[in-house]
């Protein structure tokens, strides 16, 4: 028995999310479907992470335990043939068996990307929210800089989340700018259901002036859902970066 | 009556070219529906250029004669609410009645974008050609400088072609790359049907050692269509920039 460790990439626009579910398409179905086509065995695999309907992944982990002893680089050529043009595997490594792509992950880093031109880009369907209106670039920057730090971020879950614990760590937050690309970037060492998007739909509320400047730190004392702003949409969100301790590797 | 000249952008995927057919979506079509929702009146528009199924347009020219009266700013916003989202209305100008999109039209830019990495981009699926293997962007820039002048471009033209006059001048000619993306960008006062994937086909055909590095200037000499290379795939080819000559504007 062996445990591969795949990195993979996918544009989320045609999946609903990363988990299996019942009567609609998943993007580990999609996965589970290739390795089947390429081992002749259906495994199971496990995420780093779940992902909401149309949320992206620069890069996301899964783990696999099989019995089959194809070469981890040539299971990423194998896959690659088998999958659909918008799922990518970047990588396959060999890693120990007790390695577990969900429990052993100790960070990761989202990305929002923000369309903020007066016209929509016709190339950026589906990979980026477009906002019409000016945004205070440097503003929002400070203002998000008190989320950084341990707190409980209960007012920035949704209703839905099944989290007991909702204290969490975030190590950074930075909003930059290219051209009309506005970038929010947010790492942390977990984040709960919805919590990226609550914080980005309450950056916006603050961008328009319906919550002030100094807010967020009230609204996380509060821990209230209903001080937070609004859900921002799936489409502008990636799962960026995934952090795992570098003893796992390099030791299969 | 006024003449409206419009600059748009759109993304060509779902689309079957730019001009209207029977039986398949263009985009044309998709505009002259969006200016009969503003205008309630259907009228006709004349476009810079053809473009092919899957191709698309960073900058695209119309124009339309009309009895209408609303502001070209305000018909901007209007032709925005009424498309879908892979088509953008950019700008619109009032230009003199007599000035025509198509035969006032004194030159062209396409672009050619190559992912060149072993492994596929999902955000760029349809946006791209994926081309794994190694691309040398000087000596291809080198080759293709030989385009660049007035030639008979017999040899690059598609058999379906029913131009009768097929010499060209080309103004200039680059191949460069940022990180794992190569831009082919080709400037020429006009080209003939297929001209800039055939180019890029014989580029690749040069890299891949099947066609001399110094072997363009012989295959336009030829002015036979079989010496040159394949036809490259539609999906990486946009219409880049529309020339026209600056007596037009600021006097409608």
């Amino acid at each position: 028995m062996r445990n591969l460790l795949f990195k993979i990439s996918y544009n989320g626009s045609n999946y609903h999310g990363y988990q299996v579910q019942q009567n609609a398409l998943a993007v580990a179905e999609v996965l589970q479907n290739a390795i089947e086509q390429v081992l002749k065995v259906r495994e199971d695999i496990v995420g780093c992470s779940r992902t909401d309907t149309k949320v992206h992944a620069n890069c996301f982990y899964f783990h696999m335990k099989t019995q089959a002893n194809i070469p981890p680089e040539r299971m990423v050529v194998a896959m690659n043939c088998h999958l659909p043009d918008d799922i990518a595997v970047l990588e396959c490594i060999e890693v120990p068996l007790e390695f577990h792509a969900r429990y052993h992950c100790i960070g990761k880093e989202y990305l929002y990307q923000i369309w903020n031109s007066q016209i929509k880009n016709p190339f950026l369907q589906n990979l980026a929210y477009h906002y019409p209106y000016p945004i205070d670039v440097e503003m929002l920057d400070q203002a998000g800089q008190a989320l950084v730090g341990t707190h409980d971020f209960k007012a920035f879950c949704a209703a839905g989340g099944k989290e007991m614990e909702t204290v969490r760590t975030i190590h950074s937050f930075s909003v930059t700018r290219e051209k009309d690309m506005v970038s929010i970037t947010i790492c942390g060492d977990g984040f709960l259901y919805h919590m990226v998007r609550i914080i980005v739909g309450t950056l916006l509320e603050i961008q328009s002036g319906r919550i002030p400047k100094d807010g967020i730190a009230d609204i996380i004392q509060s821990k209230n859902r209903r001080f937070a702003g609004p859900t921002a949409r799936p489409e502008g969100l990636y799962l960026n970066r995934v952090i795992y301790g570098g003893e796992w590797f390099g030791k299969a």
